[in-house]
């Protein structure tokens, strides 16, 4: 097993340095600032090409660094690679590599802000679902109106069964007591109308299971959409399918309004002038929006932690998905996971043999 | 069959008076704003109290007007009742009775603005899905970068069949037709990812549905979450549940947006000079954007039709489902629909009968 549990054992996270959209040096740049800004210590694995990354590393200053070790892979999933595909073929690719370094526990997590597909599938085949859990689920937090809220599954799971739904809410409670700080999140299950008996079958069944599981979750009932964005649950839970949906169309609903707030701002002389002396307000209600603020999406639910990175992460970006991961690998949320599983493993059983 | 095809008939919209919450003196006010603005000669028949709305009537200097006649109706259903309670209760309800007006061919569409489970369930069981649409879908109109488009399923259908996507494309093409004025709109199917195969099985099946479908509709693929308001189509397909939550979600999200930004214009004195200066911005935006601009929601796919506004509608936001009334009935929108499912026929069958 590995965590962090042993106080003296080091933290080490693999970064996959190649494939994403703004190239290395910027993640090399993400992963110098975590290091200044860090409140823990930790070590990286740096995996790419050497002959790509190692005059990076010179140029900013990080060569020879003994916190930073070059691990080569002579390939590079690509965003325009088929998962499935690219997984079997790119053995030698830096995420396939990264992913390794967590199996054969020289790392405790790892950082990709690659495809996502193929990090999904190939966290999953190579990591497993720690047990009772069957799929992993991909996590994000999103900011409503006066704090963040964590919501999961947005993407590992289209078609999950209602189990899949109690062991999410386990998940998105360990991670939002790391990641938001609250010891005992509201768990919410998102559907439509919030009478007994609503939403779909699958929902009804979740909420069933969900009810029944205190001992492990502080389970708030069901919630509706305007609910999502008034800040009323800690944890959001969803299907995979209508979790990113809702990630992405509210992505591009917010830039939308941005670009649509951008043209009224124009249309006139009186208006320029006000917004110009009023600027600061759309500065900073940017940097409190989803699109500036998601970082680090874990995949929860695996025997090691991957993190996924927004495919143009920038260096910002990158060092808050290190933080998330020496945060998780720090409180060894890992181990809580499995603690909570537990509590509720007689309700995870009994309806995977019904399911089955 | 009822239409406005025989140019001689009138049209005559069934409103349903009580229920909504501003209550019948504003519905009225609407009636009035609509028949100043519609470009279309209508009737009404006013359904409800006939001691609360005569009084209203008067007031607005409407009573005795030759084109509203009040139909009394002694009971309402409120928006805390339960749908199928309610409309096995209350068979004297102004909405069953303006849905029962439309049945007997006295009027060709109604509009409510009470309770939505109670009107869908009510309008299913009394019209009936138009041969061979099994399942009616609520469709909006939603406003994207420099156009709107119109989304079904809306919440009518949480859990559709394959051939539900092919009905709803034609229902929501047809809509578009008129609503948007658009001939050929374009139609995609929400999803996540856009490769073949990916997705949920209920979706994937659909998307073979609608590539074949290519004599009724102009199937434009599958589109993410991110392309929803990039306004790259006129028609979004997506099932009840995901559609609603949708909606209530973006709508949270545009309200947020709004209220934060109004925070930040507060902060200091320069920022509330400035954004005084600009404020007809703000203005102009809240116009273009969902939360103000839907009006009404019609129920497609039934024999006659029924048009959802707002619970809170204003005036205006009345008037404008009037107007989607009189330009559906005076268009002969459910011939045009039931034209355009005969071409697909084979397939609807066909994969009714696979399923059933």
């Amino acid at each position: 097993m590995l965590s962090a549990k042993d106080k003296n054992q080091e933290i080490c996270i693999a970064v996959d340095a190649m494939g994403s959209d703004k190239g290395p040096s910027e993640l090399i740049a993400g992963v110098k600032l975590a290091f200044r800004e860090g409140s823990k210590k930790f070590k990286i694995l740096l995996v790419g090409d050497e002959t790509v990354l190692n005059p990076i590393l010179k140029e900013q200053k990080l060569l020879g660094d003994k916190n930073i070790k070059v691990v080569h892979a002579s390939e590079v999933i690509t965003m325009e690679d088929k998962p499935m595909v690219a997984i079997k073929s790119k053995k030698n690719s830096s995420m396939l590599i990264a992913i390794e370094l967590v199996k054969t526990g020289q790392a405790q997590a790892m950082v990709s802000c690659g495809n996502t597909g193929a990090m999904m599938a190939a966290g999953t085949l190579r990591l497993r679902p720690m047990s009772p859990v069957e799929r992993p689920a991909l996590a994000t937090i999103i900011p409503a109106k006066d704090r963040t809220f964590v919501m999961l599954d947005v993407g590992a799971n289209p078609s999950p069964k209602d189990v899949h739904f109690l062991s999410n809410a386990i998940l998105g409670t360990n991670y939002a007591r790391i990641a938001l700080g609250i010891e005992n999140p509201k768990v919410g299950l998102l559907t439509i109308g919030t009478e007994e008996g609503k939403g779909n079958e699958i929902v009804q069944r979740a909420h069933e299971l969900l009810k029944n599981s205190t001992s492990a979750i502080n389970y708030a009932g069901p919630i509706e959409g305007f609910h999502v964005y008034q800040g009323d649950c800690d944890v959001i839970l969803c299907d995979g399918f209508m979790g990113n949906i809702l990630l992405k169309a509210s992505e591009g609903l917010f830039k939308m309004i941005m670009n649509l707030l951008k043209e009224e701002f124009k249309k006139n002389i009186l208006r320029k002038f006000g917004i110009l002396l009023a600027s600061g307000a759309i500065k900073s209600l940017k940097k409190r929006m989803p699109v500036e603020k998601v970082s680090g999406a874990p995949l929860l639910g695996l025997n090691g932690l991957i993190v996924k990175g927004h495919g143009s992460s920038s260096k910002e970006q990158l060092c808050g998905a290190l933080s998330v991961c020496v945060d998780c690998v720090h409180k060894n949320m890992n181990e809580h996971i499995k603690n909570d599983l537990e509590k509720v493993s007689k309700l995870l059983d009994q309806n995977q043999y019904n399911d089955d």
